[in-house]
């Protein structure tokens, strides 16, 4: 029987009545462990002179093989099951986030001075100057997580109302990561005109837009038009967030091998939302020669000049209809391989096809282009963006402190000197002298993360001239 | 000199240097005394052998009675200001609502489960059955609070970021009063078209839709094309949160002189977005004779048959052109004046047109329709918004409860007989025995308040088929 990883996706918590005697928790776990099942958490509801109940929480493959399990532990002597659920489910039960008010309002005092009649004097206040909206409210640090439910994670055109779990998902990224506000705000509509519409309408409230699993090409117009007309910083983080995480991993990944990005061979498999943002960051930070591989071969290509005019409009460089050659033509003497596309593309041979000390990220989720334990002996450095591997590519690293940071100076918007600056930022967190093959990208837990993209973004956004404000605004002052 | 009321809009705190030896902060009182400023909290920032530093707070008329009180300080012997600021802007510093996460993500393991890839299950879930999205997000809790800026309290059009300020107060009351997730949503623009439409982009991710602060006569339009299009309830605050608060509080005033709605004559002058909702959930009461009158005198009356056929579209009723007499001959013989116009539109003779035992809700702001010190002696039983009157008639006795009761039974929309069964909660709660000239509603901060508004909403929402469930969402199920 195959064992469950350290972080499956399938976490049962069950509610068990023992007959109170020695033994009886040893046949559960028997019986859990010969089922392939991964014991984790176990509680004590309640102890009776005979009965004790038990909340036990284990790890399984799939939803199949949790009713298996249920089974048999219903069948063990003397132990029955009293409820099951699905922890993952549980944990969701009334959403992930909340608004809170950063005061209480239990006299009429403060009422009088927050609400009706105080505030309008801070109203009136920020219609004579419109910038104080940044001091007395939560522009200052809020952000839309923006959504049509288009792409949702890879599973596809799901919807507004499906979307919006990983929506409230990353609203807790932006809160724990970063202590930024975020709300979901996801769209039934994914017409690219009423999409920009829409966002222009509520951008006031807003100190940032994060627009999130929007499909491409859509993407591309929406991002770009609400660039151009909203005056705070909207990001789509499919495209850049993991574009600035791929560059940063691979400045590391280069250092390791000793190669520059001048002179390196690089593949870029899948041109959608990711894999055009990556190209276009990768071109930005020197890369010069470079493939793009879409289903049907290569795409995108040519020698340095010609890239060099693709950089401020890419999209006009695809040749989508008239490919030059199979993604394994591509391959052939390459440095590097990004993957952002699906599954099991690659075979192991493939990989030989390819230069020496050769650098592959496997992005594609859930299963990346090729099986890490296939590819791992063949290549000098291999990422995926999975956590049970090394070298996991998590735009967890990027998006919190690159808003933090344009939050923090009240940026007009994320431009490209931003997005090189966190990556940068991300890369040097590792000194040299630790960076190895299996070690190219710190942890999302890393604290330093976040302070230091931030602080390197807000860097950028002054020195590009985008920075409204020298630095955070005091956002802790005394209340109450 | 005037004293300042007890909750001034214009309160100072002052971070004060003083010689360290007694009498010293006696001649600070005394100062302040002196220019009639309200002495509150004193805190003693550090103490030398030499010097003291308090921060002192107290209140003022304005402004400029603020930095009188400032200059008169500084002029005390062995006394320097060192900081002075304002109390009320200090509250706002940074903005008065956060975002919380509700389970802490430390953990790779939390991470996997919340976002992806655990997270990829609860959104296949739902967009398996879309009803899902309820148990599992933050939409069954969560309300926006939307307004285009454009009539904030009675300050006029300010725009959407001045109003932001206003937005957030809301929010707070939402939370503090009513457990509810509220998200201000300031719009860029002012076009009913484009505000309906923007609402119904957002309208997925949220269970509720409160408008706020949109002006007459366009309020009413964008209310009503958002009811009849959305499956989730909208109500604009200023019309029926305080219709449905007016009517609690005259129901118990009639209580309280012993007349019944089918006999009284009520006027109802100014017919904005709170006058007209006023005067429909009058009629939907059973009042049968309603004079209603706007800047130039009377544009709305009739006979009881009438007005019957005007229940469902008050509007097509008024006569904006052809005013049939002053307010002055509306009051003749009235039993129910009800002001939501503007300060001091009525003298004190003309109360004196009205019947015996009249009622008097002048509900003007700041300056209510005739000053209380004029009016309280002369009606049997008066009314204001303000606090520092009896009988403070206040909109947050109603929509914190009012869209608590629809989220927890996802009523499709709040409809008459929900508001109708709104007023009865609160009108109801306090007892017949206690009810007095000036005790006609309750207190904000009662507790009961909104535990039976919800109760109440809810009921009548499942009497009247609006309720997607039975009862209320079990909303802390353990997380972590």
């Amino acid at each position: 029987m195959t064992d469950v990883g350290p972080y499956s996706n399938y976490r049962l918590s069950v509610r068990l009545e023992l007959a109170n005697r020695p033994g009886m928790f040893a046949r559960v776990a028997t019986t859990l462990a010969e089922e392939g099942a991964n014991l984790g958490a176990v509680d004590i509801v309640s102890a009776g002179p005979d009965k004790m109940v038990r909340d036990v929480t284990f790890d399984v493959q799939n939803e199949e093989h949790g009713e298996r399990v249920l089974i048999r532990l219903g069948q063990v002597p003397d132990v029955r099951v009293l409820s099951a659920s699905d922890r993952i489910f549980l944990l969701h039960l009334g959403g992930k986030i909340r608004v809170e008010s950063k005061l209480p309002l239990t006299t009429r005092n403060t009422l009088s001075m927050v609400y009706t009649p105080g505030v309008g004097r801070v109203s009136q206040a920020i219609a004579k100057d419109r910038s104080k909206v940044y001091a007395f409210t939560t522009k200052s640090n809020s952000v839309a997580v923006v959504t049509d439910g288009s792409a949702v994670l890879g599973l596809g055109n799901l919807g507004p109302e499906a979307a919006l779990p990983v929506m409230e998902g990353k609203a807790m990224l932006f809160r724990e990561f970063a202590g930024i506000d975020a709300w979901p705000i996801c769209l039934s509509t994914q017409n690219p005109d009423e999409i920009v519409r829409t966002v222009q309408s509520i951008a006031p409230s807003f100190g940032g837009i994060n627009l999130e699993d929007i499909s491409a090409p859509r993407c591309f117009e929406i991002e770009r038009r609400l660039k151009q007309t909203l005056d705070i910083p909207v990001m789509h983080d499919d495209q850049h967030g993991t574009a600035v995480v791929i560059l940063a991993a691979l400045k590391n990944a280069l250092k390791v091998i000793g190669k520059r990005f001048e002179e390196v061979r690089v593949v870029v498999n899948g041109l959608g939302a990711a894999g055009m943002a990556c190209c276009q960051i990768l071109l930005a930070a020197g890369v010069s020669h470079l493939l793009g591989c879409g289903r049907h071969g290569i795409v995108l290509s040519g020698d340095p000049d010609r890239l060099r005019t693709c950089r401020h409009d890419l999209a006009t460089c695809i040749q989508a209809d008239r490919p030059t050659g199979t993604l394994q033509d591509a391959l052939k003497g390459a440095d590097v391989f990004i993957g952002l596309s699906v599954g099991n593309v690659l075979r192991s041979e493939d990989l030989d096809l390819m230069a020496h000390d050769r650098i592959v990220f496997a992005m594609a989720n859930p299963d990346p282009e090729i099986a890490p334990d296939l590819a791992m002996s063949r290549c000098r450095v291999f990422a995926t963006g999975r956590s049970d591997y090394p070298n996991q590519i998590n735009n967890v690293l990027a998006f919190p402190g690159m808003f933090r940071g344009a939050l923090d100076v009240q940026a007009s918007d994320i431009n490209e000197a931003m997005k090189l600056a966190a990556a940068e930022a991300i890369a040097t967190i590792i000194p040299e002298s630790t960076l190895s093959e299996d070690y190219i990208i710190p942890s999302v837990f890393d604290k330093q993360v976040v302070q230091r993209v931030s602080k390197a973004v807000a860097d950028a956004a002054r020195a590009t001239g985008v920075a409204r404000r020298r630095s955070r605004i005091a956002e802790d002052a005394p209340k109450g």
